[in-house]
């Protein structure tokens, strides 16, 4: 059986928001897999900001992805054919597929289905609830009763960041890109308070649902929501970094955040984040997840676009500008 | 009897270096001291960047200086007449004394003339070493075998931070502003290498300095420095920032170093310090760094300048300058 892949291909780095002229869709036939691969089929791609950092040259986590090459993504897949004793058809798996619908490869995370829907691996339970679970709790480090400021906070990792925080018993405040997402994040996730960073009043706004402070910033957006997050730090805050997708899409070397000198006026720490750094501790941040989740306490949303790979490149355009709740992924195939 | 305080008055507000338009020197009578306070006359005050910090309205440690008050200073001072319980006449003491060679107080540390000199008591066991001390170990958290960059390397802080990094099995990067500095931090500090930031080839330099990149940057200048330092940073490195000299000269908001989406990217940590904050912990400090000099193991570099109190301005301006090895203090009095 001779199987085709389509797919996008990185045909050049984007010099801003990515379009068609960087992203080539197109096809290309599979070979049989070799013994220890395996033939599997997409199911959902995972779109998330760190992909656009991957089409760039700039320094990042991992080298870039190759111009001419198939573009890189988290992907939920189903083994079709295996010739990896470690894995049978039927299999669903986490792993590094690309932004394509059949791939070949050798390794990826067997996902338990009893335990959760294929979405809730894609998000609640998977890459996205341990990332908002680490970054708060290991680089955020909130206390009890201190005001936690959550950006991109109706996105796919600051919604749960934010619920966390109110489960650890701090006061939570999200900041989001329209006041329909404010609602919904003070309403059906339960933050305290949320302001619309593109309102002309968002300092005066966040300053008011701060009035003690913020003690604790996780940060995804950067740029000018940072800029005016860090003079309201606390003395002894920590800003724990996720993201910044506000730069990803510029080019030329990112500016620190102004009043940088308050990191010494007010002692805070900095702290860069990324999953990758706790593969080894993903089941800790599963359960936790799932028993908030089973009692009632956590709230996922996933934002499915129903379109095949070829809605990839709109997909991830959905997520810049800021169109989805909660976490992007496009279904590519059903499961069989 | 009555005494004149000569003393040094925030005129205006600094707009770049402070000059004798900013500090105006004048005297005047001093009160006698009430109950629990004491007369105290200044032996040695000391010159510390953080100064111009507090001549500014800037958001800071602490208030800033009200503009028609004495410049505000730690000192090392006699104490003449006490009508304090906890001091006696002749003590010497540390404390906030001020731009002034006779104040009246009610506090301070009393200092053990037996365990070191004067001197000593204004730098290696003073707030000057602890500060060496608690900044690399606590917010740099060096390795044995990793390589740490100390900026203002042949300054106060930075000479002795260099120092410990080296006792704790690091690999000592310095970086100073001459050529002449940088063979003191070499061959009487014995700092592995030091690069000159004035020079046109700083970057490769440091680069050639660096080859395993760097570990820990203990940060006492920022902007373009930082700027340099920041892209050199290895995966999971630690910034310590102790302080920001080259932007205290500087009006409106300090933006933070180029590539900062590299804290990111290399998960790093940047972490503010205040020796404030370690007051309970001094005399860890003070031992550990009076025990390496008695073991020949630490340099203590002081350079006093002995020009009484009407020098202060020249001082601090020889500080800014860059044209001390060392701690500057300024000698104000003999002691009785």
């Amino acid at each position: 059986m001779t199987v085709t892949s389509k797919r996008w291909i990185l045909s050049q780095r984007p010099a801003s928001a990515p379009s068609p002229s960087d992203l080539e869709f197109t096809e290309a036939g599979l070979p049989d897999p070799k013994p220890g691969e395996f033939l599997a089929r997409t199911v959902y791609l995972s779109l998330d900001p760190a992909q656009r950092i991957s089409m760039s040259d700039r320094t990042q986590y991992a080298p870039p992805v190759e111009v001419g090459s198939v573009m890189r993504g988290f992907s939920l897949s189903q083994i079709v054919v295996s010739r990896n004793p470690n894995f049978s058809a039927g299999d669903f798996i986490r792993a590094a597929g690309g932004w394509q619908d059949y791939w070949i490869g050798s390794d990826g995370v067997k996902l338990d289905t009893r335990i959760g829907s294929l979405e809730d691996h894609m998000s609640l339970l998977g890459i996205t609830g341990a990332t908002a679970y680490f970054c708060l709790l290991e680089a955020g480090q909130p206390k009890a009763g201190e005001t936690v400021v959550v950006s991109s906070a109706a996105g796919a990792v600051g919604s749960l960041a934010g619920q966390i925080a109110k489960l650890k018993g701090c006061r939570v405040v999200g900041i989001a890109g329209s006041n329909e997402k404010c609602l919904h994040v003070v309403n059906a996730l339960g933050f305290d308070a949320c302001v619309n960073y593109k309102s002309p009043t968002f300092s005066a706004d966040l300053t008011e649902a701060c009035p003690g402070g913020i003690d604790v910033n996780f940060e995804n957006v950067g740029g000018a929501v940072l800029d005016t997050v860090l003079p309201m730090m606390n003395l002894h805050g920590r800003i724990a970094i996720c993201g910044l997708i506000s730069t990803y899409n510029e080019e030329g070397p990112v500016r620190g955040p102004l009043n940088f000198d308050l990191t010494l006026m007010r002692r805070l720490v900095i702290r860069g984040f990324l999953i990758g750094d706790y593969w080894p501790r993903m089941n800790e941040a599963a359960q936790a997840l799932s028993s908030w989740r089973a009692d009632g306490r956590i709230h996922n949303s996933v934002h499915v676009i129903d379109g095949g790979i070829s809605y990839a490149l709109e997909a991830i355009t959905v997520l810049f500008q800021g169109g989805n709740f909660g976490k992007v992924l496009l279904k590519v195939s059903e499961p069989a």
